[in-house]
């Protein structure tokens, strides 16, 4: 057995998880400005649309059938439907399904999508323990803080291992803002966060299928048990996020450990979430833009297109190179099919990537006309995009940041719009039309009861 | 956002995962010799005593108060308990409760202890199934052959990156035994697997925490639900095991591929199963040993004893160095505890290693003349062990193989012994006898009421 270890270690680092566990606890309720508690409001709404829009998917289905193998209590509702599960499966399902459409919120900093991992656990336990809609606030701003820090400092790194970054932070966002609204104390939560340390989910190589959205919905649980766990004295290492062993020096030996100190409390990573106006990957975003840009520019139709090339970042066609998708999930993953529905339709939203339209001929057929050519002079976040038509033009466009970016956020209306896209044909117009309008002023709430009487079914 | 993406990737790893599926599906029931059996029926008598013994320890006490908040469901047995929760949740405080003393098997070649993530799946969806004990077995026997095989692959590189492989390979073993005693076939248990690649569990930097335990619980509770979310039809990688963004290249840059594909079916892991003497790291077995030995040899009492020198792989004193244990939990950790025990009780069971004996004055004065000296060239397996005495003597031995191990193995009749130690505290003498019977014996029981029964309180 005998055999030398060669891992390096640093066995400097700062007491982060201490560190975070006071912070979670002590820092005080709508301790931000107006602009963090605006945009933890269009979180929040977005998210809630998220998990709404999937709530039939057969994603969800296969989900819920395995948590019902288990004849759960009825603590806690699950968006959409008129099921209710525990507070650790709801969290789990919410979780799965806000991610099934891959059209919730980015980090675009880490990739993050950090909403899924943190709503999903506070909704579900906020139900059941009769929270206040400020208390859940101060726990999603609080629990994303801490999920998207912690991606900071190992990205880019954690993620070209390999990891899915979502899954493999999100437990500890999760575990934070359980913590709070539990109202453990400093010592209870950094147990919590311990807990959660143990267990990271997510793989990259599971893009494309089911498991993609578990991961943020099975990162809601492990934060969510965590909490609960410590709250009646589970044990962990008090250094379990950066001892020598501990999770971020076992995911990388490149860990900035300055992305979780430095401003802590003081400046704010939900302030920089965006959303998604395209059903999938973010990095085909820009690619889609261009493509819808062009069309609407130069009135194209389908049969004017001849060769379409796009110039994009090496990461792009790693994440969402899939050339010939045969369902919907697939298609997601495909930068090529995605340009050719933004071409066609001029949008991508959850219908352009249903099983139908990837295999609708037209689509088929623009889609082998789409080059894709890799530059890594090029940012992942941009795109540049020409198009050759059959009558011998040649369009250009170079997308610096796609619509739904920090630098081109999409407008109130435009997630409203989202929203009731995907929730009215689920909940019906009027439910969601009240569902939005309360998400959107959640922190005001007395309790969650009109919220999701909107949101599920009777 | 951008960068180059510099991580190392075999695209020519074996399909694993469709080759275990295949395998966890396939191979026939009572596919392996006799010695095979025997060796299995003593890990699982084993693994049952090490889940009754802790059964009202804090460890499980806090695990099962957080489980209580989710109302679950009296699916399956606790062990040692009269509690029943769902089935997920058995499995994780089973799991939990079999390694809390630290005493339950060990597969030296990897340090995972297999029957805790496996066993623990396997008794709780086999009570709610009701399975045979055939089928328990096989299922036992195969699980744990998986979760040995990728273990074997990837140590020790994916160990010393600060893995607790016993939960990071453990879910795949737990997915593959309740997938085979749910008997999937092999497309759904491929996906169970790919399930359970995304969720590894574990991290070394726990060791003397309650999240130590946590790991085979968790693995356990994971891979069971992977197996039922691939039941319903949820889907994840067909390569999630070998592609070069999946697991074990997540992992770890050295996989031995071979280790997995290689007389898969021909030869069996658990053979090499081995079982504790001593209620604490495998690692400081060998020191104890020596320690026991000597004083046995020469009669020595405490005050005989002016300076005890081991020499010892560096790895011993990584995991087990701690040098001033304040509790029972920390004791195991310390081969300096570990040695005064041997030399004061003649034994270091779990009495040994209590808060009391931890900060007994004679105890605490013979460890400080311990002295642990690094030398790799020392197997980790073994020990060199010195005693000066205080009347000038020099006594020494070197325990090649410590009791317990593959080549000096416990008995049937010490197995026994150790069974009855832990279990009768609890159950009492008589239903301690009957469980020891009937978990020996569980591959011809019809099914689990008496073998249940017998192991938990009315």
């Amino acid at each position: 057995m005998a055999r030398n270890t060669t891992v390096k270690a640093d066995q400097n680092a700062p007491a982060i998880t201490e560190l975070l566990a006071k912070f979670v606890v002590n820092h005080p309720s709508r301790g931000w400005d107006d602009n963090v508690e605006r945009e933890a409001h269009r979180t929040f709404a977005n998210w809630f649309g998220c998990a709404i829009g999937p709530s039939q998917h057969e994603t969800v289905q296969a989900a819920l059938a395995a948590v019902s193998e288990l004849s759960p209590a009825p603590q806690a509702a699950i968006l959409g439907r008129k099921e209710r599960v525990d507070i650790a499966n709801a969290a789990m399902i919410n979780g799965i399904s806000s991610h099934t459409f891959d059209f919730d919120d980015t980090h675009l900093k880490t990739i993050i999508h950090p909403a899924g991992p943190v709503a999903s656990a506070v909704l579900a336990l906020g139900e059941h323990i009769g929270a206040s809609g400020r208390d859940m606030m101060d726990a999603l701003i609080i629990g994303i803080e801490v999920s998207c820090r912690i991606g900071n400092a190992v990205y880019p790194d954690h993620y070209d291992r390999g990891w899915h970054i979502t899954g493999s932070t999100g437990m500890l966002g999760s575990a934070a803002a359980c913590s709070r609204l539990l109202k453990l104390d400093a010592d209870r939560t950094q147990m919590a966060l311990g807990i959660a340390a143990s267990q990271p989910i997510g793989l990259r190589e599971q893009f494309g299928t089911m498991t993609k959205p578990f991961h943020p919905g099975g990162a809601a649980r492990a934060g969510l048990m965590a909490a609960l766990m410590a709250k009646h004295g589970y044990t962990s290492s008090k250094r379990a996020l950066e001892a020598p062993r501990g999770l971020l020096q076992v995911f990388s030996e490149k860990t900035d450990w300055s992305e979780v100190t430095e401003k802590l409390g003081e400046t704010w990573e939900i302030a920089l979430n965006t959303y998604k106006p395209f059903a999938c990957g973010i990095v085909i975003h820009p690619s889609i833009d261009g493509c819808v840009q062009l069309k609407n520019q130069h009135n194209l139709k389908p049969e004017d297109v001849r060769k379409v090339t796009i110039k994009v970042h090496s990461l792009v066609l790693e994440l969402t190179g899939k050339k010939t998708p045969t369902d919907g999930l697939q298609s997601k993953f495909s930068v090529y099919h995605s340009c050719a529905a933004g071409l066609i339709f001029g949008r991508a939203g959850e219908h352009e990537y249903s099983d139908e339209i990837v295999n609708r001929s037209d689509v088929v057929a623009l889609r082998a006309k789409v080059e894709a050519i890799v530059d890594d002079s090029i940012d992942e976040a941009s795109s540049d995009v020409t198009i050759e038509t059959t009558d011998g033009r040649t369009l250009h466009v170079f997308i610096e940041h796609a619509i739904g970016s920090v630098e081109r956020p999409m407008s109130d209306e435009q997630l409203k719009a989202k929203f009731m896209d995907q929730s009215a044909p689920i909940i019906g117009q009027e439910k969601a039309e009240k569902a939005y309008a309360l998400a959107m002023q959640l922190a005001s709430s007395a309790d969650l009861k009109e919220l999701l009487a909107a949101a599920t079914l009777a």
